[in-house]
């Protein structure tokens, strides 16, 4: 079959021909691919960036979100069979690891993350785990792909975020791009908070009215400053991040009512406050990794509702280095998705 | 009566004659002081360090950790009356803010602090609230007086810890001084998990395992690779961190497990740490402030059970001046408390 | 002024002329009645069925969903002043008790109840305290009075369900009457989960479907069969059931999950399930009384949006009988607000 | 080897000769059997009262809270090996299904039940899975292995009600039997609540107060009224109810303060109770089925540091109609226990 690889570090990705995977085990599940979500870890994968944590050997095949239909299974699957449509969560976890039994599986022990430690999805099959696919009914493997890990990242912060949200509570999310552009849907559809959307880009605050958010702040500069005034100069409830860099994780934090939960999904820079601010105001600063699988089958039941959507660029597979590009260089609004 | 005030910053206090407080307001109670407890702030107060913060009005009297009995109630106090033995929660708050109305009174919207930013205990009354003050039976309040603010802060950070902490868990404490002493007691009574003291002082972790805790780390530079053999490698479920200063708050997220929380007490430094790593492991950084009335009915459950104690040094209120000079100079093992 | 009073038990209300209520204690807050919600439970008064649990002494004044102006307060009060609108949560609370102090004011143990066991609502002013009073902004009183009490008792069962309910899980709603209307607009609000609305009556499911419900199940002897169908045969996560009598508890139980919750707020019949089955399948079975000061702002927030409305017949204070009777009567739809 | 079978109900077992099970399948694990509950269980399969819902096939082993040495392992097995000192969770589960990955195992949409519908631990051998056996270290598996049924399910009850004890709350136990005895000791390791334990048996609550309960309540007909006057008149915060027959369940509900906790474990009548009365009070009744794998973890966490133990008498599994009479005719003190 055909599969793009990373060939080596600061190269170009090739697009090769290799042997299609086979079940091998009883909980294998091979899924011809629908849709590949192209990511800007990956531009950093072929960079080196990842080499050293995920351990992988070239050439491998990239490519960690997936969506397709199931064309094989392991001697012990019943959840799904050929033919299914499904999208795939982006780990293979164990299942038995404290943590998974918690239903935590992001933090499982012994998992393997398909697309950064072994062969991935940019291909026109991939080999996954029982544990990892969800069925998707009528929705297209090419429509959701993206939500595989950017919208599961956006869905779990935004879920988690919401638990303590209660109606006339304001909750900020600093970030309209790709995340944020789910996690507001997610935020609307679950939760009764006031949305304050704050965004660089004054089209992203207007698209963010669009689809949910009550008010639009563009940072220029005032942006905490206008927050504090749309909450009666005390501050949100909760703050979500959707950027973690170029100054917005101490915006984040400034934008906080006493007692609030800071959200940082995004990274790049350091927090750094005084433990003194910290403590008397008792907020909490919180991570948030990508969602578990319950997280992705809840995502898909928003998605099936048609509370989630999001915008697409579809490439044949054979395009990829168009793709890659056009994402580097600024080019696509919504995600690029790779359809072999 | 005597009373023991503030007259001007970077002086001595004073011991000077004032009238006895009045109830003027129909929630009012007053108390004559059996222990006031002298605590490290009322030093940063004469350095001039809340001065602006306060905007106190000179002299005052200080004192913020009280105990006493009832000794006149105003028209709509039903709670109390003369003579009980009470312990007074440091604030005196509104009850009518959606903070207190949701049982986090320390957020109060309208709050005053006595021994603060008003008259506080170290004299022979004070005039508190009937939303203030904690019917303590037949405990002694000389003996308790310092769980009113230092004790309740333990008290506060080790409850909402053990919230998530089951058997088999592992809690970090750092710090087992004045606060930790009692967060160690606290989380004994309260909860399964398994308790990890840290302390650069041997004989403070000593201390700690005689009253209850599992393992004694004496923070000696390798303290958190201690902790993590400590815990199969995989750091502990929470840190309580009472010290905040030296580097304890990056050596305590250090000991954390994927998903774990660090709670930070005590407070100097900052926390500076890359949004990389918080979000990798998923870990949450949480403030915790002083307790709240209900936190301090529980603590005072605790201490009549004789759960929790605390050790203390009583002076006689004409001897403040002492008291002070050995808390400032590390004399005091224990608490000082003043009794007039 | 003019005020309805009960005279005696199974005679008909009269309308008296009674002095004007005046700010005697310093939380006292007169409230210009703008409308006064009409309940059945005030039928029931007139039959006597509360004289003994009330103990209230006749004559006195009726009328427990309340709404309207400011026209005094006493002399501790700040959160509201002269000409505000308020809705009127239907207690009076201490604010002292364990309950008060964590939000849950309910069960407070000093509570008084204007127009059950004190002067209600039938008048021209009520008297109530800064505790029990709710700020509306533009909101009209006689447009929200019903919300004080049939509203929030809706709202807080509907928020208490939701806080387990994730998307993709479903929530059976038994009876869209008045309650029920305002439950499924509330869970609309404030939860992403399916709702199957079940009502004896094919115009009420209708009504439920047009206001949001995703299912309406007329109740005609096959309604839990019909609720298994539409749940996979598992049931739902949830059921909150505003009828409680002719057999809807045991119905209700029967359209759980496993491991499901079954929230009861109407009532008549008893609950009578043999033990195995809550073992069994580990259910829960959860009283709902009517909801707390928090409740009522939260539910005041979803007013103001636009997103919890209810139909209101209105009726000048003198033609109280008029409304009374098409209460009596089945002929009213929504709620009868007698207006002063 | 030898198997302990039920050849046909209402006759006795029977000792016979079976072959040792194999692993067949990836995740199975060969369990040597160090011990085995005797349950009240096993006497209700004998007299059939499990055929029509077990569907089980005869002759089969019974047996269902088992521990020992794992002897093999499936291919896929990594989590124990040869020679590991095991016990035993009673359900084979999937961990594919939501409620598995929730960690709510116990109610796995595909589980079998060892002991009930196939093969279990009156035997040399036990053929379970991975995802069953917890390690237990240097306890023996027959001092455990009652805790892998009956244990584990007074320890899930615990557990799920101490979330909400706090210090000074109060939580009656009813039952100091088997799961009682446990659940006391769980609850004093996991939750600052005072425990009033109520029996009809006055040996057990001299019992129970040796293992930490603070106040034994003989049932004698006035033990509704003792708990009242032991909480103030105003009941308990919790009530666990191991007994669930003879009038239990409705003592046990008159036992709670307003918005308690009734926790049902052990079974036998029907709750039945008026609506109005769970409402007014805003009670909870919440069912109680066998703990989870992770519930398992946690038992032999406090199970290992001397927290939780138990009275055993051990049989040689020849002897096992010995230890089926002993029970029968109530002439245990402590679970029989049949060691191979």
């Amino acid at each position: 079959m055909r599969a793009v690889q990373v060939t080596g570090y600061h190269q170009p990705l090739a697009l090769v021909d290799v042997p299609v995977p086979e079940v091998t085990g009883p909980w294998d599940v091979i899924v011809k691919i629908g849709g590949a979500g192209v990511c800007r870890t990956d531009l950093h994968i072929l960079e080196g960036q990842w080499a050293e944590k995920s351990q992988v050997s070239l050439p491998y095949t990239i490519g960690h979100e997936n969506a397709g239909w199931v064309s094989a299974v392991g001697s012990a699957v019943t959840g799904v069979s050929e033919g299914d449509a499904v999208i795939v969560h982006p780990l293979i976890t164990c299942g038995l690891c404290r943590a998974c039994r918690f239903g935590d599986d992001v933090h499982c022990e012994n998992n393997r993350f398909p697309g950064i430690d072994t062969a991935g999805g940019y291909a026109e099959y991939l080999k996954t785990s029982a544990r990892s696919v969800v069925r998707i009914g009528d929705l297209q493997p090419s429509d959701v792909a993206a939500l595989a890990d950017a919208g599961l990242t956006a869905y779990h912060a935004a879920a988690k975020a919401a638990r303590r949200l209660r109606a006339g509570d304001r909750c900020v999310v600093i970030g309209a791009g790709g995340l944020g552009h789910i996690g507001i849907q997610v935020l609307k559809a679950i939760s009764p908070a006031e949305l304050i959307v704050v965004d660089r880009n004054a089209d992203a605050t207007g698209l963010a009215l669009s689809i949910g958010a009550d008010h639009g702040v563009v940072a220029d500069g005032g942006q905490v400053e206008e927050v504090l005034g749309l909450t009666g100069g005390k501050g949100a409830e909760v703050v979500v991040d959707f950027v973690g860099e170029g100054g917005a994780t101490g915006e984040g934090i400034r934008m906080l009512r006493q007692a609030g939960d800071y959200h940082v999904v995004g990274y790049g820079e350091n927090i750094n406050v005084p433990t003194i601010d910290i403590i008397s105001s008792e907020i909490s600063i919180i991570g948030n990794l990508v969602g578990s699988y319950n997280d992705l089958v809840e995502l898909m039941a928003l998605a099936a509702q048609g509370r989630v959507t999001l915008h697409t660029a579809k490439y044949p597979l054979d395009e990829f280095q168009r793709a890659v590009d056009d994402l580097d260089a600024g080019r696509l609004r919504g995600r690029a998705i790779l359809v072999p």
